[in-house]
């Protein structure tokens, strides 16, 4: 694994002079730097940085030559899309997030130019945040073993996990078509569901309506089809992380999954938080993945390394809010309805990514890959409602008086990610929002 | 449903000025015009279509004037993959159909001018045959009930079937960056398997490698993404077919396929045959699509509709020849080892693309239906090994005396298909071949 490192960029003690980013509370401090992409107005696309609560225009930092990087890096950063910095790897987006650092902290001559701020700098209100990749494949895994050992129990009561879970990262593949960005509603699906007191099933808008609070990582460089990628070359592999709602159908997906898996009751939208939190922002976060169960096999070698083991996981807390129409109206806030440690994962991203890649199966710039549902052994701590209501037994009571046993139209799910220690500035992932829209009506 | 339409271009009477396609033999007479992409040299890729023994240079056609098509047309025919014209639609392709068909049919004015043959022209055998398109989704269905049957026999002898398959077409995401054309080889997979006897999985090659005889239909318009597409809508939303090898490592499915169905054991490679027989080439092969057995139940109504119950079936003949390396280097031709028909198949092209779309899941111009492994009831038509050989144990005689469980090093499949029928022109599908290479050694 690459060794983790940290550098000047992670000081908690170095400030901006864009004063928003030293809020103790914003998630886009001075250590954070994530990329994304925004567009202003009818103008093209462009690459961004999120600092405090604006915006900094990479290709307008390369065209006022406040941001001196090399030629093919500056090429990147002017694309429409995290694709070509995201190819480039490591190496270069360590020297763009030193360069950006450098441009944003206290001393830079950005500080005192007028005319330069204004063109680089956009507030983050007024930007509208895009999808940050063209996403090639989209692969969704099944990494906490609480929500395995949760879902299996509902749906298998004898044997919760199944006998593969503890040896391979169980994974399938998604629709990359339907991922979208932050803010989009997701329209209720329609579709086949059989309730098991009918006779034979029916058509029409899903009635169990999910979210699912996942990570999702983006793949850096890619690999050669047919060269698998040593777990000890994983993490070089790996631009960023995201959060994502796998939003679920849960009575299609009981009726369709055998014996090919999850199909239409999750492809119809995947929602991604827009700003991608680099692997070196995330550096100060990095532990030792969590310590197996005696009875617990160790990992086969192609899925072990020593730098996996040592700091393999990622300390993130995730929650999720929702607020539903009638809360909206009578403004009250979201009510926050789980927590839960992204760092507790059964599999590391990196083993994900190693396993992915082992058959010799081509993974691509800009790929991406869900963690699966991020479950902690806690009640408060389940990342979906099939879990959190125990598939419906045990509904949610709103502050409105409303219960919830699956989401109803008007809906909000909030979801927010951030990672904080002590000696480190805390960086956030932003939001990934979404509002559920009634069925289309035909 | 579109109605199926014949003109002039369907004609078995005409004959092209280009003796080549006239033969009897041949996959690509006038009446095809299959469409693909090419290189020569060290060219940028360009649309071509097949012709007898030639390839029809699509960008210089336009160039020299021989072409007369809409200027839009003419562009998209000067891209460097069909994704363009795919997007254009039924109308756009129809014309450029019977322009290419008079161009190339006797009386043709570019028969006598040497010069513009020469430029339009390639030898089919000096071109290299790249991917037809972009994909950017590739899904894969399950749509023969005889492969269904067979494989669910072997897995759950009490329940072949299980209960959701004569409701809905069972389908999975596939991966689409390892989706490759026809020749490329196909390296034996490592991956994780438990056989029954073992206490614990190991990883290492796998030893039960297979291919799966498929059709692949490529989506032409999409659909906006929550906005479903009516069966009745549904064909306008095809482009064509080509042949399409699922390969499979059948250890590493049985072994990680459960809860979300298969991944690694697919996900290593699939190979499509570069020719795009298109829905026009295909509308004299069209027929009532299968009656359902007396017990099983009628379609849904948004997957039914009286177009595709009179028309939804594409009567085409798929064969799978095999060669070992021993057969190749003793000069003994590929053997037969199952022919099947595409036209049995218990759900349509029209019905696995309206099943897709009905949650508002969004396909777009260039995305990749397989169809699912084209068996039938005959234990000749049985589309690949797991079934043939039934699960190893009835291994297939070579020639050369060898036995085959499952695929070795070196052994080359050989996919063909076609249509034909009294009173219209044979058409092909050209090949879908792949030669499996040793595992990596790592």
């Amino acid at each position: 694994m690459t060794p983790v490192v940290l550098d000047a960029t992670h000081d908690p003690a170095r400030k901006s002079w864009l004063l928003a980013a030293n809020a103790p509370a914003t998630d886009f401090p001075l250590q954070n730097l994530p990329l994304g992409v925004f567009r202003t107005g009818t103008t093209a696309p462009r690459v961004g940085v999120a600092i405090g609560d604006r915006v900094l225009d990479l290709r307008a930092a390369v065209e006022v030559g406040a941001l001196a990087v090399r030629p093919l890096l500056a090429e990147a950063c002017c694309a429409a899309r995290l694709n070509e910095l995201m190819r480039l790897g490591a190496g270069p987006r360590s020297e763009l997030r030193r360069a950006v650092h450098s441009l944003l902290a206290d001393g830079s001559r950005l500080a005192s130019d007028l005319a330069a701020k204004e063109r680089v700098l956009h507030a983050a209100d007024e930007v509208e945040l895009l999808l940050p990749a063209e996403i090639g494949d989209y692969t969704d895994f099944y990494a906490s073993v609480d929500h395995a050992t949760n879902v299996g129990s509902m749906f298998r009561p004898d044997q919760p996990l199944l006998p593969n879970y503890k040896w391979m990262p169980i994974g399938y593949h998604g629709r990359a078509s339907s991922v979208v960005a932050s803010g989009q509603c997701v329209r209720r699906p329609m579709g086949q569901s059989k309730p098991a007191s009918a006779a034979s099933p029916s058509f029409g808008p899903s009635r169990q309506l999910d979210y699912e609070l996942e990570v999702g990582a983006w793949v850096a460089e890619g690999n050669p089809l047919g060269e698998p990628v040593p777990i000890a070359d994983a993490e070089r592999h790996l631009f960023g992380v995201s959060l994502l709602n796998d939003w679920s159908a849960r009575d299609i997906q009981a009726w369709e999954y055998q014996p090919l898996g999850p199909f239409l009751a999750k492809n119809f939208l995947t929602t991604v938080s827009p700003w991608v939190v680099t692997m070196e922002a995330l550096a100060p976060f990095r532990g030792p993945r969590p310590t197996r169960g005696a009875d617990d096999p160790a990992p086969l070698a192609y899925l072990d390394d020593p730098g996996d083991q040592a700091a393999g996981a990622v300390a993130l807390t995730l929650e999720v809010r929702l607020a539903s129409a009638q809360m909206r109206e009578r403004g009250i806030a979201p009510v926050r309805v789980s927590r839960s440690d992204f760092g507790r994962m059964y599999w590391t991203l990196a083993q994900l990514l190693a396993h992915h890649a082992s058959n010799g199966c081509n993974l691509r710039p800009g790929d991406l890959l869900g963690s699966g549902t991020v479950s902690g052994k806690g009640k408060d701590e389940r990342g979906c409602l099939l879990e959190l209501t125990w598939r419906g037994k045990e509904p949610l009571s709103l502050p409105t008086g409303e219960r919830r046993s699956f989401l109803e139209d008007g809906d909000e799910v909030v979801m927010t990610g951030w990672c904080e220690r002590p000696g480190a500035a805390r960086i956030g992932l932003g939001e990934c929002r979404g509002t559920v829209a009634p069925a289309a009506d035909r």
